[in-house]
């Protein structure tokens, strides 16, 4: 048996303890990570001042490093996450439906754990603790493989939840870490379906490729997000730059920011000066179809010609791609071939068209009049995030604590037989 | 592109249509389609009978042949399932959740056809017709591939569901047979996550690990049923018989028979006499554990020493492994090792042993006092089936209309941003 078999079979038999914790358990080994998180501050600091070292000689961006940071403060804000989740509802032991059959037997659906999810992510140690946190409050264990430039951090991360399980009777094998930093164990991992029910990868688009051609457990893709919002003739033409701008602005560097600007054709010529008017305060680049591009080169603003891959860009910067169409009809193709499903919208004042884009668009969210900004657990009143997935089964959009679940039918008769 | 992605690009085409199509539009189709088993009967049986004389050529067994067969009762049985599936409630368009939140936006969670399926499936003509309404019924396109050995018949019906889509103006391509039988096909299909929302395989063990190992589509792995009976000391042993006969000989050969009989060690001299008598009357075989075998040697029974692998087969047969177990932890430890997770039971008057079996098992069917075979679809009432699931996954069980369906957030504002 394989050092990484062996952690499946010990996280499946954890699984099992898991399972039929009680809520209160549960938070309790949720508050002793939090309390780990400040009493060994010191230790967990140190560990991280490794990583940050190592990447410096290493050569990483400051970027990179501040990604990887942990002070004071941040620890501070990750143990108060942790706080916020013993708040949330466990979801674990629901009746999703019930009923008598005419035979007399008893059914109903009742949510349970996933059992075991394995998680891989880039170098932010923080998301140790956030996804072992969730995977623990709704009974799953879980198995981690964080970047290997915060190794010496979550190492140090993974034993203080370790701990805190051990502390309140929970199986320490709940949360276990893939130390060894070969790659190959990546591919081990995605292959471990004799133990492990479900794939997160938390990270950029050759991530979740590469769990996608490679695992034989299912897989939560998402998290990359081409978003669009369609201008349709009849919207409220100043307002609609507020939504562009909030949607590309103020936080370009996530998944539901905006990266294209499709405008119908009868509104161009007036809203487009008003947009790059606005977005060039934010030093915003426009990547411009050959309608909207002459528009735009009389404006103050840097607009340069669309590439031919450039409307299938998730920007996450200060980019925007801007194409005029020629009504409702072309927005929806449009959509349709470029979109990565993440986050939709159309802002207009024409009810038909608001619902004939509702019905048509397939994304996981489909915004009206709306910033796509929207699209995070946290909004949606979900409590917490694990994902955002853009995939069909399962789960779509944000993912919650239900989404961490699933269902077995319990049937329960009195020696009955099928006739 | 290749054949193959054309199909798909026209599949995907197809299921934007479909989406919003009427349910009135959608179950005139199935109605014609009904109609048209009927009145083309003849050229469908014409086809059959090609495949029956291929089949016979080559060898096939009666058995076998037997699976490929159509006839006009069978076409008569099939089209009456067709007019069945239009009376049940379409999910499409279900609103599972709303609420206004404080920031003024109003977000809903609604059901939607999950897009593009994929059905690959043995040799059984009927296959095509029911994986081709329930498809429709819920919205999705569909790509089918079926035995080789039924290759006319499948043409012919695919063609008789594409007249019927263009009768009633929905896209033909909602429904397209992959004609061509090189098996690279398959493997083609299960990479073409461009166009392929789901992939759901019909059949025995290898396409579901065969599917598992190439597909980058989620798939629906599931129909392995590797089946429990634990008999609890407690148990009324009378009829625990009964319960144990239906489980096992009703209809040896579908997923949710009896594999396995787990008896606690204080009643196991009392029980497996009686059982061994039952099921001796319908010619059942018995692979007994070291404990049980010596019981049954005095019984009137066939009863040979379990084999290693024979705790791990999903018999579809009159076999069954016997196994005497030293009570309730013993037996919830076999089940974890060796269940398919997907219906297994327990027989007890013990409420405390009846709750912790429920709370520990984690199959996708787990049973309080009846016999196994009742998951399915019809007897779970969800009116049709489509498969059944035995992943953590998106569904679990006997999958109905709904489990062919996903969602969408839907968040309509005012122009509202994000602060």
């Amino acid at each position: 048996m394989s050092e990484l078999q062996q952690l499946g079979q010990q996280a499946k038999v954890a699984s099992y303890q898991l399972a039929t914790a009680k809520t209160e358990s549960k938070n309790k080994a949720l508050l002793a990570i939090a309390d780990g998180l400040k009493t060994r501050q010191e230790e967990i600091l140190a560990a991280n001042k490794q990583d940050i070292d190592a990447g410096r000689a290493n050569g990483l961006t400051e970027a990179l490093l501040d990604r990887l940071l942990l002070d004071e403060s941040r620890l501070a804000a990750i143990a108060a996450d942790v706080r916020s989740v013993v708040e949330l509802p466990d979801p674990v032991g629901e009746v999703l439906e019930g009923r008598l059959l005419e035979n007399g037997l008893r059914l109903s659906r009742r949510r349970i754990p996933v059992g075991v999810m394995g998680v891989i992510y880039e170098a932010r140690p923080n998301v140790t603790i956030d996804v072992a946190v969730l995977a623990l409050k709704t009974g799953n264990a879980a198995i981690l493989r964080g970047g290997k430039e915060t190794v010496n951090s979550n190492l140090v991360l993974t034993k203080v939840i370790q701990d805190a399980l051990a502390e309140v009777g929970l199986p320490q094998h709940a949360v276990q870490y893939i130390e060894n930093p070969d790659r190959a164990l990546v591919s081990e991992l995605l292959r471990l379906d004799q133990y492990v029910d479900m794939i997160i990868p938390r990270g950029g688009a050759g991530l979740h490729r590469l769990c996608k051609e490679q695992s034989t457990i299912p897989v939560i893709t998402g998290g990359i997000g081409i978003c669009h919002l369609f201008v349709d003739a009849s919207a409220e033409l100043d307002r609609v730059v507020d939504v562009v701008e909030n949607a590309k602005v103020q936080r370009p560097s996530v998944c539901n920011a905006l990266d294209t600007l499709l405008v119908h054709e009868a509104v161009a010529a007036e809203l487009l000066p008003k947009v790059a008017a606005r977005l060039a305060e934010s030093g915003v680049e426009l990547r411009a179809c050959d309608k909207s591009l002459p528009v735009l080169a009389d404006c103050d603003v840097n607009a340069v010609p669309a590439g031919p891959e450039d409307f299938d860009q998730e920007w996450l910067a200060l980019i925007l791609g801007v194409k005029v169409v020629s009504g409702l009809d072309e927005a929806l193709m449009h959509i349709r071939e470029h979109s990565s499903e993440h986050s939709d919208g159309i802002l207009t004042n024409d009810m038909a068209n608001a619902t004939a884009f509702v019905n048509s668009v397939t994304s996981a969210a489909v915004y009206v009049n709306a910033s796509t900004r929207f699209t995070d657990g946290s909004q949606f009143g979900l409590g917490a995030e694990v994902a955002v997935s853009t995939q069909k089964l399962h789960a779509r959009g944000p993912m919650g604590l239900k989404e961490l679940t699933t269902y077995k039918w319990v049937i329960e008769g009195d020696y009955t037989v099928r006739g």
